[in-house]
């Protein structure tokens, strides 16, 4: 493992070079992680000038480090507690003889950056941009290998929860239920709060599961992922409770159902973004729930849960083979409840197959 | 409630306009919830120059909202599915004639205060520095009133486990089992990632769980809390298992809980911080253990689980009344084991007698 972070720095140095910078300093936790294989809480990672270097702070009581670092990277812990690694680092670059150091702009703070240019006057400093998120995009075969497998995690634990007994378990602890299932099938953790809406609260997107109890006739909607080796995958499923679904919920269901499968089958290398999104946007649209569409109909996931693309009407950019992202599209209509279906998916070339569907959990509507 | 985020923030506002600037925004996310009541995703707060407004983008999935907002603010939700709030309301306050606001450099990344710059080129930008964080330190009664309901949480989640079986469970799910007692017991969830450490992972600040098994002769460490209406506690415990800890596993222990009595005693309105720390951390220095010893021995508790003040040897300020810190001071032995113990106190003065206790579950070693 440790020639990828290698490789990836190297990467990361070629571009750096060319920007004028010879030195770098990563802060985005993600980004740190991506590059160093570990990132502990505040953990920057020093790219050059002369050698490569993972710095940290001490860490305080209750934040676990996740990962194992880069075993040929070196690494510095700071004595103070809140150690601000990013100063360390520019001291560092500067003693090293680096005359230009890029940062991360769209992460680092004013006050930090602050401190840099006073720790290091004569440093100057540039914008690396988004360059590691953009390195992060398509992703290597062990990447992917990671993702399917918190995918199969997910798809299990969300298997198990369909066999138990449901009308009468609260929203919470059905979430709490998926998110243990999901750390016994050996996922690191839950790749977010997992979501459970049953009746009116089903179908909103990111809802906090409450008190409410499971009820013959509701809609139950989750959305779940697991964590793993800290590759986050997502699956989101709407199913009916009791006998036999309500006319409106087989009409709504059936509409989401052709909305998700629109955006599914958009997934292509060289298509746009917002093509993906408006595929699966513009079946819900056309049905007269234009008001009631979430902002994005799917984003990237990897080492983040949100991370780029952005699948939503102004993105800028074409998808790549090898880019997982999720197709998510979802209808709530206030008091009623609604339907939302999430999948995780590969980008692939039609010559491979067309996408990979890594969250294989039936789309059927289930009355449970 | 609403009156009390109201007063917040005309505090907040003589002190911007004692700075020079009619109009701030807020974006650091546990400064927006103790202003606003509630802090969706990248939501930011603007204060003045002409009303108070929470601003925020749509929710992405996944990503829930805790609290409530205050009813008496008003709420703008912006398009964009990133829509970047700040950028917003330096516009909404440029608009409304103000001519210098002030932000969070300390929580504003260099990118958004370009954004800030180039959109509302004749704002003049301040530095709210940390002044919400100093509003934060002193906690009201209500505050303190969830604080207390967060440890009695944990305090019965805590009982309920050392009254089952304990030998054979691993790591992770005795951690599971705490979270799911905490949320049955009304948190909202937990405070902060639960450590469960047996054996040699022991006594180690912040240990993720493994699936090493609970042993006869070893060490059990846990460290958790309830987060209750955004309010986080912190309680550590260290026990033994089986029926008589061995001579090291006593002496160890009681050398840690002198040294955790003797940061607890020394908490009291006027002391310095580094003078509570130096309390605790010199028991186990003059026991030879000081290459061992955390950097910091406590830390402040509200809305978040680790905000000032910093109990550790080179912090600056005194405590005052009102305020909720954890003590907790802790030796590791590489190889073998060791012991933290951890309570969340409220500074109290002694005439209204001294230390409030929250974390009441007992500090006897236990022989589980």
């Amino acid at each position: 493992m440790s020639e990828v972070y290698a490789a990836r720095r190297e990467r990361l140095r070629e571009q750096c070079t060319a920007g004028g910078s010879a030195a770098a300093v990563v802060s985005q936790p993600a980004n740190v992680r991506y590059l160093a294989g570990a990132s502990p809480r505040g953990a920057v990672l020093l790219l050059g000038p002369r050698e490569d270097l993972l710095l940290c702070s001490k860490v305080p009581t209750g934040e676990p480090v996740e990962g194992r670092p880069d075993e040929h990277l070196r690494l510095q812990v700071l004595g103070a507690p809140d150690g601000d690694a990013v100063v360390a680092a520019a001291d560092l670059a500067a003693a090293a003889g680096a005359e230009s150091l890029a940062v991360e702009e769209h992460h680092l703070t004013v006050a930090r950056h602050r401190a840099l240019t006073s720790v290091a006057p004569r440093l100057r400093l540039a914008d690396l941009g988004c360059a590691v998120e953009q390195l992060r995009l398509v992703k290597d075969d062990e990447e992917i290998s990671y993702l399917r497998i918190a995918s199969e995690i997910t798809d299990q634990a969300l298997g198990e929860l369909l066999e138990s007994i449901l009308v009468g378990r609260t929203e919470r602890h059905l979430a709490l239920e998926l998110e243990r299932r999901l750390v016994d099938h050996g996922a690191d953790g839950p790749a977010f709060a997992t979501s459970v809406g049953t009746g009116p609260n089903s179908g909103r997107g990111g809802h906090r599961p409450s008190d409410r109890r499971v009820e013959e006739g509701d809609f139950l909607s989750v959305c779940l992922g697991a964590n793993y080796r800290g590759y986050r995958c997502e699956i989101g499923r709407t199913f009916v409770i009791g006998t036999s679904p309500a006319d409106w919920q087989i009409e709504l269901y059936d509409l989401v159902f052709a909305a998700q499968r629109a955006g599914r089958e958009a997934l292509a290398p060289g298509v746009a973004y917002r093509d993906v999104d408006h595929a699966a946007r513009q079946v819900l649209d056309s049905a007269g729930y234009a008001e009631q569409l979430p902002a994005l109909t799917g984003h990237g996931v990897g080492l983040e849960i949100g991370e780029d693309p952005k699948l939503a009407p102004t993105a800028m950019g074409k998808l790549d083979a090898c880019v997982p992202v999720t197709v998510e599209p979802g209808v709530h209509l206030p008091g009623r409840g609604g339907v939302r279906i999430d999948d995780t998916l590969v980008v692939r070339p039609e010559a491979d197959g067309g996408p990979e569907l890594l969250t294989i959990t039936t789309k059927e509507l289930l009355a449970l």
